[in-house]
């Protein structure tokens, strides 16, 4: 029996028309900036994010650690959500290598936002650490992939103007979130400073993620990912297949479909509860009632489908494009049977 | 018109026997281990707090920011309460110097907090920061100077033990906690790895503070010490001072007794609301309700009254020794005749 | 006319039976651990260097960084040569990522090393850093692909092992040097307690680089190769090309030889001298006599020869797999006439 | 026997006067920028080293760091002398707190400086770190106190400007510098953008150093003192006798004269020899023949004369204010006997 793997769409493989494009792919040195397919990569996804410049890197979180390193001065504060990626999935990154320190607030990305906000940026006193920047997600992966609205987003921009703070968004799945909202990406990336969004998860590239913004801030950020042991020779092989993933974005939508028909099956199931309101993008989350969290995980496996835990009482299930309609409603069988 | 200082007790002054302390003591140099007036408090301030060795730095911050770094390797996780001096008046230092995360939690001094704690320790996954450190505050400060129960101080040690983490305890006020609590303060020192306190603040010595823990701990502490640039020369001028002020901790209930005195007075001056529940130690702080906070601060200032700021809506008033329930009086009627 | 390209190995390009290793690769989430080709290289890597596991890494710089990183804690110094990649190359990574200090030693590799090393490890004294690890690289890279002998590397060792430091081997050119030692690998890699190599350079692959060392080691490294952006997915696309790398080691012996012939020719150019002692592996400095680096680069550029800069009135020319004997001589046709 | 302490100018204790100036001192809480005496020593500082703002810290390792700090953003570089103290002596804290690399460079401090210091420029090339500072010490404690002449200074200074980089002076012991060359010590300070001096060492306050610079480089250097845990309270009693020792700067010239005499002394004993030529300040360096220097040491220890360790085969000797002519005298009868 073949495993439905639902932990994430970080699981997607490669297609044949990416490795195709790898196995055909002209490279060069891309830490002496001659590798023409990252340099059609980064200029397609500049473009696409409506910045100056891009840098292709090898994850999402050396994107947003670059983004912090690049913003920020050392001893210097970033709000973001309680539940972003940046503070609970990168290894406390932003302390050792931005010196800043992170300033998580609860419900950032809806529209109580605003008003919790503006209390956490620092008032300019000399013994306390200076607000810089505000990071965004978008989606929002620990809140189930819900997406924040426009307005929100320009409320926040607008505000961290007034207080001449930067707005970094993490968009690693910025594609579900446009698709959701059915806007323009530029639309969401409009209201950042900076960008980052990743060719894998969704669009299923094997490796790899864009960071964009200005260009003096690409090119600090380039000097940035030399440090961090990021300045890959030949990868232009990666960014071949980066490139196919972009053409192919509109398959986002079925694997949303997908998530909604999950959902609704297991809110169904005894022993779950869902919240279908909270189903926007790709993620379900279901509250276990009875099991813990790591015997109900344990007990779907068996019966052949892979889920993640994300936090007391809670799983988290991901819909992607290695995942059919098909897949879903097996998916349903072997859990509802397992149960 | 002399103005009557609330804002903090760091406000106060040396007195006459520490001064003459100063003129008096024998010094040396303390890089080399030889002052002799250090080695005394550190010896006296160790056997205080029931810990086997105790290390003279010059601020409370340092002091916190060494146990971080002792504590910890980069990359781990600490856990504070979400209104932790650390988190708050350390300028970020924790991200830079230990490398570390600070994760910040509501409600972690009171009965609440067993239940969110052990929901902020991380589960021990490859791809999570790991959580190393419970950083607890007592007296704390932004929570208006209140105390944390022994029992509570007990349930947050014994989660430690159980997951293998330290807890260091900001006591930067222990004193003031154990005059409340009716302690001893080895009873507040015991439920933790390592403490710090202050010399100055509430004790009325100019300079210093102490970090105290098992040997090995003061030991690294020392060298850590060196690199941030604490290690001082002669600075048995400044032990003597502290050594005059660990003689003479029983005054602090009268600082506790005018905190109530005022607080009292403030809470039937209209336009202000005070939680009498909450004036544990020597802290009131009180809402503001028609003014804004710079406003009301303008005006009791030119009536000769000094507070603090503490965020959105609110001011704080720190009772000391420089401070007498006749000044409070003057105080509250200044104030009256202000607003 | 096609630029004959001597810049650096890095230029390499993916063979035609590593692309198609690419395009057939069986790969998974390797954050999970779960991309059987990445597994299949560790463990292969691991095997080669006789070490206990080994980790796949974007580049030999995040390598070395994480080998530093996992060695030392913060404040402690490293002892490297003065031509040492890890303090030319790396961006100063290592006083941020590790916090730690190098020590730069002038002819550390080769037989004047013992003397000048010894003086060089800190005695054991509280406000002195202290000494924790030695980085070894071999070949030496600025040193012109200079070999440091079994014996020295033997003498290095143990004088760590007296003084209880470790011992990290940078060998982005590990096989060059056992190529020409023609000694096996692990005679090398026996002498240090961690070791990096790349897959990328001399060997062709077109992205990746391998650290090795005991389980534990490896554990960790695994974990800030997280911490600095470094978790790749599906990265068993680019282990495909390292694991026909690997297989291809035996034509290194070419790019040697073709460095001598490369060498002997410059030599007889005016303007140009080689010390043709220190053409050991594949590389040849060469000093510029009249022209400015700059001005010889260009020079030979336009002529279709590329070389780099190293240092005042010096260039280096590398060899390698792209590169054949008739090239060499075409190349230096080519220089002869454009001087 | 009361032994006469050769072992560093940090041993002085504070004069009567000191200490009465302590017993005395207005003080005020230094955090809030109120200590009066603080603000005094500040304000005087800062005219003496011809600076627009100066800051007062408890260390001069902390005064350094500080300016490394302000000056630099991480990943940057550092050039210094091989012998700087902030190489040797200040616990590797560059790399964790300015996240910057030290470049040490043999003889930067004399005639040779010039052609080795523009070596260790790095040109701006995007996978190199780039040179930020050059960090100059006179006199150069490692180096025997040796002078920095101002020719070499101004050398230095100019090709900074021409290279954009900054200029910091470690000067711990500029007065000694001053007094040597007979030149006011703004004709040291300026050729530095920042210059850090010490109250205790030579002028013997207890303990302090002031960094000087623009107002904008110390409003900075402020903010991070807070962060490394440096805002003292009460500070005024230790800028005091700072205050007391700044008046008294003209006996350092006894001082030299002291360090003549012994050098001419232990010039003349067996076994120990001195070159008379570099003994331009307060110290004197003498290589032991036959003994160990630990030996050596203990040996003249008991003999009732300290002295310290200053890398192998050698020793220093510091004279100081707390040692008179008479004392070398009796010092060198003891050191005589003891051999």
């Amino acid at each position: 029996m073949k495993i439905i793997d639902l932990r994430s769409d970080t699981v997607t493989k490669p297609t044949k028309a990416m490795r195709q494009a790898m196995m055909d792919a002209e490279v060069g040195d891309d830490v002496y900036g001659e590798d023409p397919t990252v340099n059609r990569l980064e200029e397609k996804s500049a473009e696409l994010m409506g910045k100056e410049a891009a840098l292709f890197v090898p994850t999402g979180s050396m994107g947003n650690q670059l983004a912090l390193m690049v913003h920020c001065e050392r001893g210097q504060e970033v709000i973001c959500d309680a539940d972003a990626h940046v503070f609970h999935y990168e290894m406390a990154a932003a302390g050792i290598l931005s010196g800043v320190q992170l300033y998580p607030v609860t419900d950032l990305h809806n529209e109580n936002g605003l008003g919790v906000l503006i209390d956490h940026i620092r008032p300019p006193l000399s013994y306390l650490p200076q607000t810089r920047l505000i990071c965004l997600e978008n989606t929002l992966n620990r809140g189930g992939g819900s997406v924040m609205p426009l307005e929100q987003m320009a409320v926040v921009y607008r505000l961290a103007r007034e207080y001449k703070l930067k707005v970094h968004l993490d968009g690693a799945r910025i594609f579900n979130a446009a698709t959701a909202l059915q806007c323009d990406v530029t639309d969401l990336s409009g209201y950042a400073d900076s960008v980052m969004f990743c060719l894998s998860k969704g669009l299923g590239a094997p490796v790899g993620s864009i960071l964009a913004g200005k260009n003096e801030f690409i090119e600090q950020a380039r000097r940035y990912r030399k440090l961090l042991g990021g300045g890959m020779r030949q990868a232009g092989v990666l960014a071949a297949a980066g490139l196919v993933a972009l053409d192919d974005i509109a398959q986002l939508s079925d694997d949303h479909e997908n998530a909604v028909r999950l959902a609704e099956g297991l809110a169904k199931i005894e022993g779950l509860s869902v919240d279908l309101s909270k189903v926007q993008t790709n993620m379900v989350m279901a509250e276990i009632q009875e099991l813990s969290v790591q015997e109900f995980l344990d007990r779907i496996l068996e019966a052949g489908v892979a889920a993640g835990p994300m936090g007391p009482g809670r799983v988290r299930f991901v819909t992607h494009r290695d995942v059919t309609a098909a897949d879903i409603d097996e998916a349903l069988m072997r859990i509802g049977q397992a149960l």
